[in-house]
């Protein structure tokens, strides 16, 4: 519980940015641009970490780590960039995001406190429970698109 | 020391895939891709603790920490996706990164272990000290890119 506190903490805290401006991005394009580019390479851990569970892949203990490690600290990064004005562009941001913030925030802080959770499983090396956490942390993606993605 | 040698394992080991491919690319683009994504996240970091160092923006120790330990994952990631046929394609990437292999690795566990440093750093709110370890870090990237980059 302490854990997800403080990562919803931090997440509701990051999007006191959404109401204004961050002084990260000059213009929105370059909001979305950074938003996108921290979803492709979440893209690119879920398909390797999901190949491996698989077996398409040899399963890599140690590169399963690096990847979940990843997973961790990328699912915490794309949230500041849905700030008001970054509805429009060249984007696939459902205006629900704003209209709907409270839930976005909370489907952000769940899917941030299952990749760090799908970290600590990845350390033990337990291939049951790190299937078991990485599908709890890749179905938060279909989870939140269907309400917020175009 | 200790911080030294295991990042350099981790991306010497890492870069024993840039002889094959690596698992988590179908194609080259793919990886270049991957790469420039994370750098143009890096690059986020810099121009917003380069901005609270400056007195550009107001100095915000938390959202300071924020980007510092955003600096120390991304710091990590980009070099698995200069593996051999990536050379080719829409990249900036100068064929010394492959002929001068090792130079290059070791230019990337520097700027590694100089991000992991300024996450240190961070920690302490000690701005003379974060100044530093913010400089010896960010210099990296200009140090890398006169050798390796178009």
């Amino acid at each position: 519980m302490k854990i997800k506190q403080l990562i919803t903490g931090i997440l509701l805290s990051t999007c006191a940015l959404s109401v204004s401006a961050n002084t990260a991005f000059k213009e929105p394009s370059d909001a979305i641009k950074y938003r996108q580019a921290a979803f492709s390479m979440i893209s690119v851990q879920i398909g390797d970490m999901g190949a491996m569970l698989k077996g398409k892949v040899p399963f890599d203990a140690e590169q399963f780590k690096m990847r979940a490690n990843n997973a961790a600290a990328l699912s915490k990064m794309p949230w500041e960039a849905f700030y008001a004005g970054t509805d429009k562009g060249d984007t696939s941001a459902l205006a629900a995001i704003w209209s709907e913030n409270e839930a976005f925030v909370k489907k952000a802080a769940a899917f941030a406190e299952n990749a760090d959770k799908l970290a600590l499983a990845a350390q033990t090396g337990e291939k049951a429970k790190i299937g078991k956490a990485f599908g709890a942390w890749a179905k938060g993606c279909k989870d939140c698109h269907k309400q917020f993605k175009d």
